[in-house]
């Protein structure tokens, strides 16, 4: 079939439209690259994760060593934690007990890349039971770890030694919404999608969606300022947060709880947690603005024969399609294969291309919606930006659509490991990165289809309206060389086109050794001096236990250098 | 004219849409809040705007005295400054010469509230000159208040004592747009009517929209977090602000001037900034990311018998126009009189009512727009939720409309004084503040229309979209009874509902001693902790001089408590 006829048999299906109602239903369930969703589809996906097959992180980095001024937990302690946290379920304890079956899902991350050795982990149920566990530990000097949904992909929320898990899945009640306001207020540990049936059923929509939505939590999605999928459209949470309610080291109980739009009385401190990834405090409570869901969601999957077509049907889209255009994802054909070669999906297009990109719709008037969309449509196929395109017709293609962009992650993970970048960089050279990292690894020699190649795939996606890229390196299994040829030159690259080295992931352990890469000294020295102002004994969180202060000359950090 | 009839005759002209471009010659040129727009504004209008009539903030307040441990300026800092700014126009000298006509305009705030004793004023160029400066004044520990427009609402961007006028309009280039991403990187003194123009040039939007566009700076904007009339539309600065460059108290200069959407690498240290009214450094740059400019813009006017009807308009506001509604502004029966009596203007309604709204929408498609807008006049007119109604049919009208919003702060200031208050309410109770303020006054026998009562008028206007509510008392002159009358009584009010004292114009001076009804203990001490990181000194503007921490056990701030 030529593109132009698949188009335009899409166009004249698209003639006839069909109101959709994008309720709760209608929310593409894509493969959640969360912890316990990537355990079920490891497990039926030949793969079987198996934890204590992954080697601790203090082997991978024997550079890293544990900071004697920590106390070791003593059986008081456990002690303590079970006087006050009460139900047995709140306390895993591997310190007076053999517990190790249950905690190692709390060691670990989902993509097997960490693993710590802790021997407990809390549960607390309130803000008050957050706050005494702070106390004790920051006075007992107990290192700790804030544990969310645990879906992390930069080791931030796994512990390296043997740090307490402070884990807030027991904190998982919705507050209050008001569908007058759309104001949702609920408990850290709630999970996303859970808050978004929630405010589903009141016609509201969550601000944030992303693949992990199934596991991870809203208070970890507010730590590490996640952005997902349709920030185009709804914003950063930065705007959305209306509030937080946050447990200081101190044990301190910050009530930031608000839930006005406006509030200009003072300093906007609730702003500090959000993307600090838990080393100022663990948030217990989030207060979020929620917009009304849209009556009609539509999306379409185009094949591109180069990135400049990509990046001319963003600036068409953005144009043509304005306040409806909800999502503009950018993925390469390598990524494409690797989602077919996993599923065992039929391509949505006939024909293979270098570039594909899914475009997705909400608005509050189906007509209207697809009125727009076709003249979008019409526009790209008559001016040859796209080569090919479908227009999903229900709910089964919206889903099926969606599925190739969200399920790269897992079928990536069926490959081995996967070196994940996930950076900012300017529109017209974002792209040049994979091929860039690609033509490296390849002129290496490291890059082939047999054992004897250790990378089996360089592949790229990520979300066109903001930039923001997703550079994945798929391995045979982590491997040290593989390592040393991408870092620390991809930071570099990044440097120099002035982007950043983690647009959502965050820092975590990962790439905290790189943050002079997007962060000149002064910030780095401000962001250390209010680490010290909240966390003067540093207690709190792994990364931080590490001087991000002391840098060579040269502005890139000392790996691993020990306070 | 019937109420149906006019609004049926509005729907059969909508019937034939014109298509409107959002230009820059579009933009509604509204009466401006600005400091220098007031000037015009009541030297054409029969009140001459004469700052030596003013009384000084030192005499209106005696309690507030001014801190011994600050320095006096002398003949040799003045020397100083000259030295280092260079240009003649950089610095003007009250201290050994006799500029007092030159500096007066620094002193006064356009409400002629407040009226400081400064005797100089620095215009610095660069963030450079900037960082020159604020190290000096630190190390000699002379106190100094940034100002931008001067179009501030609270006192807090002019001095109370002899503190130096940092003044930020000779910063006021563009530095750079780019119309692939939107976004815009700015001198802190540029003008935002000036920001939109530029913008508009290459169809993007600013995404902050107030009365004070004419005078006010992009810089003062962010420093205080400003609002305005279509935050439901573009959000919080909190999110749209990418980067910014601020000076330290101690010269630092901080570059966070990043154009990148997404940047998660540690603290977001920039939001400190927004919304700090310059007390934690001095923003001398920002990158902010513009919205593609509407192509079709719509305003409507409503007469509504009641303020529940105003609330069943804007739910169904919300849920029909949805993605296009640009703003939703609130004006009571009494704020339209005022404007009446003040421009002479015939009202846009036949008959008078309670309440007024102003709706807009802004979108692409004008035909989309104009049928969505006519489907909800038909549904709120056959609800019978609005008892009168026109619809804008030419930029004329368009413009005309909105000055029905934007004129009541220009006919408040031909009365005499105002008393303003600018708080967040939740949206069942937001008028009922205007209503039981004005019974109290008037029980107190405050108001009347003759010389021997102090209070002309009680009105109520805002933002229903941000639950935000300007209340408004007019009296004759500035009447210490009146205000014992209002607070902290409306304060109190408030607080009981969980409500903002400052929902956007900020604290300042005037509202600083109040934090306690918004804010708890907790964050008070916070944002003292974090004043005292950032200026251990405390020079930096006026309102931190006085203690935020020092309160009863009440609550309840010290009244300029100082320290």
């Amino acid at each position: 079939m030529s593109s132009s006829r698949s188009l335009a048999a899409a166009l004249r299906r698209a003639r006839v439209p069909r109101p959709r109602t994008f309720g709760p239903a209608m929310v593409p369930h894509r493969p959640s690259g969360g912890a316990e969703a990537a355990r079920r589809s490891f497990s039926v996906a030949s793969t079987v994760y198996a934890p204590k097959e992954v080697k601790y992180t203090t082997d991978s980095y024997p550079n890293i060593q544990r900071n004697p001024k920590f106390a070791e937990i003593t059986a008081d302690d456990v002690k303590f934690f079970q006087d006050r946290l009460g139900a047995p379920s709140a306390v895993i304890d591997g310190v007076t007990t053999d517990a190790t079956d249950d905690i190692e899902p709390f060691n670990g991350d989902w993509m097997r890349k960490y693993r710590g050795h802790t021997r407990l982990v809390l549960k607390p149920r309130s803000k008050e039971e957050v706050s005494e566990v702070m106390k004790y530990c920051n006075e007992r000097k107990l290192a700790v770890v804030p544990q969310g949904g645990n879906t992390g992909l930069v080791g931030g929320s796994v512990p390296v030694f043997d740090e307490i898990v402070l884990n807030l899945s027991r904190m998982n009640q919705i507050r209050s919404f008001d569908d007058a306001s759309g104001v949702l207020v609920a408990d850290a540990g709630v999970i996303l999608e859970v808050a978004d049936q929630h405010v589903a059923q009141h016609d509201h929509l969550f601000p944030l969606d992303l693949g992990a939505k199934g596991s991870c939590h809203i208070g970890g999605n507010v730590a590490t300022n996640a952005g997902g999928l349709r920030l185009l459209r709804y914003g950063s949470l930065h705007g959305s947060v209306l509030g937080l309610e946050a447990v200081l080291p101190d044990g301190t109980i910050v009530d930031a709880l608000s839930t006005l739009r406006k509030n200009n009385t003072g300093y906007d401190l609730k702003q500090l947690f959000i993307g600090a990834e838990g080393t100022l405090g663990v948030i217990t409570g989030v207060s979020i603005l929620c917009p009304p869901r849209p009556q009609a969601v539509n999306v379409a999957y185009f094949g591109l024969e180069s990135y400049d077509q990509v990046r001319q049907a963003f600036k068409l889209a953005k144009g043509q399609l304005s306040e409806i255009l909800s999502a503009f994802e950018l993925m390469d054909g390598r990524s494409q294969q690797l989602v077919h070669q996993s599923t065992g999906n039929k391509y949505p297009l006939e024909g293979e291309y270098p570039f594909y990109c899914v475009v997705e719709t909400s608005g509050s008037n189906p007509e209207h919606d697809m009125a727009k969309l076709e003249a979008f449509l019409e526009h790209i196929m008559s001016e040859g930006v796209v080569a090919d395109g479908v227009l999903a017709q229900d709910e089964t293609q919206f889903q099926a659509i969606w599925r190739w962009r969200e399920g790269i992650t897992e079928a990536l993970s069926h490959l081995g490991g996967t070196y994940k970048y996930d950076v900012s960089i300017p529109l017209p050279e974002l792209y040049q990165l994979v091929d860039d990292c690609r033509e490296r690894l390849t002129q290496l020699g490291f890059v082939g289809d047999d054992e004897s190649h250790p990378v089996r795939a360089v592949v790229g996606y990520g979300h066109m309206g903001d930039s923001n890229l997703h550079l994945n390196i798929a391995v045979r299994q982590y491997n040290k060389e593989v390592e040393k040829a991408i870092e620390p030159w991809v930071y570099e690259w990044i440097q120099k086109r002035n982007g950043s080295i983690s647009a959502e992931h965050g820092l975590g352990l990962a790439k905290k050794e790189f943050i002079g890469y997007s962060q000149n000294d002064t910030m780095v020295k401000l962001m250390k001096q209010l680490k010290d102002l909240y966390d003067p004994v540093s207690f709190l969180s792994l990364p931080l236990l590490f001087d991000v202060t002391n840098r060579p000359q040269n502005g890139i950090m000392n790996p691993y250098k020990y306070i």
